[in-house]
């Protein structure tokens, strides 16, 4: 088996890869089965249901990363301390067998200790960091319903992260929330998403007051309801970075130099381009990593595990 | 007309009190009638539903306050800018009719500029306010879905205040959002309540970040399933009054030294007490204000306004 079948396997999304001898995507397939809606465990069906027939044919290793290992996906892979890099992962792979002979190797997430003393934890983005092989004394953001701030070590090793709940906090707020009642979706207003970045990294150390802006300013006829939801968001997201920022800076060391030097961003295309735009108005530059870095990084920790090895 | 029907009508509650010539509660009613309940603006006919017999008898003027003044109630009264004290209610009242020859008065809600420069809202406190009578220089926390910090002028005005989303976003993140999933509800937990408040005091300029120890730590084992509600409770508490308490000093003159000499509390016995022991733990401390300061804010507006006079 000189391939690899590497899948992704997150809350929401099941997305399988088959990856050649030279670790190029040759095909890919998705499927909603995520973690959340597979029932009564029925995890190797799913995976069998979305690309048994590579599995049959012997196209190549299995191995999965994100929340598939996590206490509510197939097995828990016991998260990996910080600093923790490829060779790290690659010993301590989680084996499930998906039909009699055939094992599929979960990566284990990752967890550190936060200079708040708090446990942190992420399953998928290690993989994706790995994947995307970055400097030493680096910081990489990959927003997202829990966006990641991580500090890169030697080796290309993740050092430490820190999470941030701003997507799940927009989606809270937006459906489920009052400030949602004011808002009309469905228009882009960058002049109100700035307005709103400006806010939350002026005063991201008053974050559950200054969300209410995005009522206020709805009432008060300053922001139309098409510019709040771009509000809010600018809101949460400046808090994010000015949060991010201060306890950086707090730390001091190599975590506050990397920042200097800029961010690089790792994650879907939108996503990416929102935070850059708030990142430079928070005065930091950022550089846009390219995709397939978790296919990359699933294709790296199956070789440092001998499953798979490149075509010379 | 010598006494008064004073009707408390929130988001989710329509309350209704009758009060004597001597500015006395001889009885209360309530029903769930509240503005996000009433169909089709038929406001009357759930007035009149919960005490049309004492408005047929005569029993007194009708006053209201709360969010029946908002765009989302029955009539709109304009708020009033900070400072504002009971005079200025009272000239400012907005009446609609409940039935041919009988008004209702509608108190109007406050609006300031915060130090962020945003404006801020009230509907309904701003009565409890005046109806507790605070020294001038004192600060007033009222617990709740939108928590507000409030500062009193002279003559008992409300100088200004700041909105906290605290009971809101306790309600978003376990109801809907992954941190309810590791909890189990129902048992009081001091222990982990205290230390989310610790928690979230030291690292309120981190809030978007701090509250996923909500998740982290039930993972790690660290707080029990029972105890991560309290947890999670704990830690917004923490981060708002911290992040008011900062606020305050970043202000300072009479509203940093205000804080100093502790703060008031008015509102529900359970969160009164909550944030007692959460303003403890920040050093502050507090001193309950009695209930019915809400009939006795309605009373005294509607005195001002010459609708009832207090028998001599």
């Amino acid at each position: 088996m000189s391939g690899l079948i590497a899948i992704d396997w997150g809350t929401s999304n099941l997305r399988a890869s088959l990856l050649n001898a030279h670790a190029r995507v040759v095909e890919a397939r998705s499927a909603p089965g995520g973690v959340m809606k597979v029932k009564d465990g029925l995890y190797a069906p799913a995976l069998l249901g979305l690309c048994g027939d590579w599995i049959d044919q012997g196209m190549g290793a299995l191995i999965a990363s994100g929340m598939i290992g996590s206490r509510q996906g197939w097995k828990e892979a016991p998260y990996l301390h910080c600093p923790a890099g490829l060779a790290e992962a690659a010993s301590q792979l989680t084996r499930v067998q998906v039909k009699p002979g055939v094992d599929l190797s979960i990566v284990p997430g990752l967890t550190c200790i936060g200079a708040d003393g708090e446990h942190d934890v992420m399953r998928g983005e290690e993989t994706q960091l790995w994947g995307a092989a970055l400097p030493p004394g680096s910081c990489c953001v990959l927003p997202g319903t829990h966006s990641k701030w991580a500090w890169i070590g030697s080796g290309g090793a993740v050092e430490s992260f820190a999470t941030y709940m701003t997507g799940e906090l927009y989606g809270l707020l937006t459906q489920h929330g009052i400030l949602g009642r004011l808002m009309r979706f469905g228009e882009s207003h960058t002049e109100s998403f700035e307005a709103g970045v400006r806010l939350g990294l002026d005063h991201h150390a008053n974050a559950t007051h200054v969300i209410f802006s995005a009522r206020t300013a709805g009432l008060m006829g300053r922001i139309s309801a098409e510019g709040l939801p771009d509000y809010l968001s600018g809101i949460l997201l400046g808090v994010e970075i000015g949060s991010a920022r201060s306890a950086t800076r707090t730390l001091g060391g190599s975590a506050a130099a990397g920042l200097t030097k800029g961010v690089f961003l790792l994650g879907d295309d939108d996503l990416c381009a929102r935070y850059a735009t708030a990142l430079r108005l928070a005065g930091l530059s950022s550089t846009r990593v390219d995709d397939g870095a978790t296919t990359r990084g699933q294709w790296l920790v199956a070789q440092q595990a001998g499953l798979v090895r490149h075509a010379s």
